[in-house]
């Protein structure tokens, strides 16, 4: 059945369509996915989210990535509620605030201090700020496709926005040192910064991992050039290393912005920096109505205390290892030759020879109608509230989907 | 006593001083106030606030325009609580943003629909997306020293920000129709929106009413040029008249950014756009991980509902024009002569003769060691919260502190 017929999806979808927009956009507007996804969701809980009709998924998209400690968490939703029975937004922060940065200073090796804001937008754009104010200088490398927001210098359609507002970016091929270099050339004593994902994550492709000595190469290509190395973690942070995802190459990004898991769904975003570009952070008017609140500041204290007393990242490795492992052996046993790629925490699966994301797309929509949530195109999420049992029932409908996309197209 | 050098502030800011560059930074740092202003605030209930020392004030700046209800609103908080119960950030939108759209759509005259988002910020620059995508152009008339908010394109520092950022704007000076008009001359048949704020409520300055033949010919010059008429209601929307700030003068906008009040403190955003701009609306790709999340909308449909239940605009005229009143008669009595500007409910005071504002900065800065927090260079907001009791709390303390005034200046 069509969420797009009959049911309540379908009534909200109808009354949406007169009063926004297209009846909803952005990066959950259903209409550019499959005609199977529910575009309204009522309730999430734990790693389970139920759509406005009341069917329960398996959710392996945790929100686009804000959820990493499972829907209303006790430890964070304590928290959250503690904070707000004395206040959120108030006329200056809470001590919260102090406490939060001294927790991220503390936790993440390259932050010798810490900016909040509300979205992994903000983030980016204040990482670039503090970057042009430290270097005098405007051009950012970036790398061609990767997604950094959706403010009018990085949001993947153009619509609405005007050539000059991506005048000072300069693209280069992520993985290939010598086009980064290339790129820097090109710029020559302009490069204010050159920013990067911890991973190739773009939509609509296969995931690719860094290679380590491209992520050493452009730590020593900004110092080389003076310009500021930008690691944007907002998609892939806290669920890769506590620490920030380069940490583990030895590589340690100038400025960092974080967002998306940071408050296991509370709004808030942060950049971290390094000593030298502390004066020049100093020197922004960036600010907004709402950054300061107290609540997601007390809900992403909570969050980051309890991925790492929990040890959040070997849960969610540990409940990856073992989806990746189910899908290809069900592939395998369906007759599918499939590409599983990305950090198996943040997978995404394709099939060989899919180019238009036909089977794709058919796989993914088979396995919303078995129960399990998960995205056609872009990567997917996984998070610490995912048990063995969540994924072998998440097995259970992906196999059903393998089989019914078999009856359809054949084996491989 | 200063809060910078004793007490649980001073310590809070010493702790910050390490981990957040300058201690604080955006319109929060208590540091570019003056030194009697806490940092810190651990408490907000109804129009009081409690700094982190516990020192409790009536609170004149409702955290800078949110707060309008009053903190903790029993109404508000259980719609919020209501939808927390079920869930926020999920995979789609919840029910409540049909609903809350619909609200809108139905107070506002000028929407044909909505689009929601979290800061004012990213409502006046979708705002302007929107009219770039529908004309194809890329100029914006914006007048001189307006507050629009604080991306790069508008942020009132230029520190880290490039030229090419605002190369396509194009200042025009307020409530000056041929100055507006020549602007947009200068732009001929470039020009996609023009973007103002319902009044003059520029920093540092006294505030001003908009001229209505200002206002009419705005709306006549965007007509003739075709270019969008976009209302910065962000800081005014919602406490001057639920439709929208220039409802009551007849001139409907094309597009209307809001935020600030429209949640009670809970970070939300919206542009409102006319049936012509729907098409443009579509195109643009516009998001944010964090701006469907259904507890703030759920909070904003119980505060327009709220405030249209209870006359919220009457009850903060009635406290807006006591305070003035009470003002105007202390000023009077100590021999000072001051200048009330903005509507009554979004309030400024300044001294004759104070250009440096150095008599209004050691006024506000009495205010507040007598327990009423006010800002010495930004316009107050009131609530719905702010009784008469709470005003002639508010009017002792600012008696106090013009008796402090004089006692240092004299009389005018």
């Amino acid at each position: 059945m069509s969420h797009t017929t009959s049911g309540r999806d379908a009534s909200l979808r109808e009354r949406a369509a007169k009063v926004v927009p297209g009846g909803m956009y952005g990066h959950l507007n259903a209409a550019i996915f499959t005609t199977a996804y529910p575009q309204f969701f009522a309730r999430g809980e734990g790693c389970r989210q139920w759509d406005a009709d009341g069917r329960e998924y398996v959710d392996l998209m945790c929100s686009w990535g804000p959820v990493i400690l499972g829907h209303r968490h006790p430890a964070v939703e304590e928290a959250a509620a503690a904070q707000r029975a004395q206040g959120d937004c108030l006329n200056g922060p809470g001590p919260v605030m102090v406490e939060l940065a001294e927790l991220m200073v503390d936790t993440i090796p390259s932050a010798d201090w810490v900016m909040f804001s509300k979205n992994g937008t903000d983030a980016t754009t204040q990482a670039l700020m503090v970057a042009r104010a430290a270097t005098g200088r405007d051009k950012v490398l970036v790398a061609h496709g990767a997604y950094h927001g959706a403010d009018p210098w990085c949001t993947p359609s153009t619509a609405g926005t005007t050539a000059a507002e991506r005048a000072d970016l300069v693209e280069y091929p992520y993985n290939d040192l010598a086009g980064a270099e290339a790129a820097a050339g090109y710029a020559d004593g302009e490069v204010a910064a050159i920013i990067a994902t911890p991973f190739k994550h773009d939509s609509f492709e296969d995931q690719e991992p860094v290679d380590p000595a491209f992520a050493r190469g452009l730590r020593a290509l900004a110092d080389r050039i003076g310009a500021a190395l930008v690691l944007d973690d907002v998609r892939a942070g806290f669920r890769l290393d506590p620490r920030g995802s380069w940490e583990p190459l030895g590589v340690r990004p100038d400025l960092t912005a974080w967002s998306k898991a940071m408050g296991n769904g509370y709004a808030i975003a942060a950049v971290t920096g390094a000593d030298a570009l502390r004066g020049a952070a100093q020197t922004l008017y960036s600010t907004g109505s709402f950054w300061f609140s107290a609540v997601p500041m007390a809900a992403a204290k909570a969050t980051i205390e309890t991925l790492r007393d929990i040890g959040g990242v070997a849960l969610m490795e540990r409940a990856g290892a073992r989806l990746r492992e189910g899908l290809a052996a069900q592939a395998a046993s369906h007759g599918f030759t499939v590409r599983q790629t990305g950090p198996v925490q943040i997978p995404w699966l394709s099939f060989e020879g899919d180019a238009t994301l036909e089977k794709g797309m058919h796989w993914a929509s088979a396995c919303l109608e078995e129960g399990v949530y998960l995205h056609p195109w872009h990567n997917w999420f996984l998070s610490a509230a995912h048990t063995d049992a969540d994924i072998d029932r998440a097995l259970a409908g992906t196999d059903a989907a393998f089989a019914k996309l078999r009856a359809r197209y054949g084996a491989d």
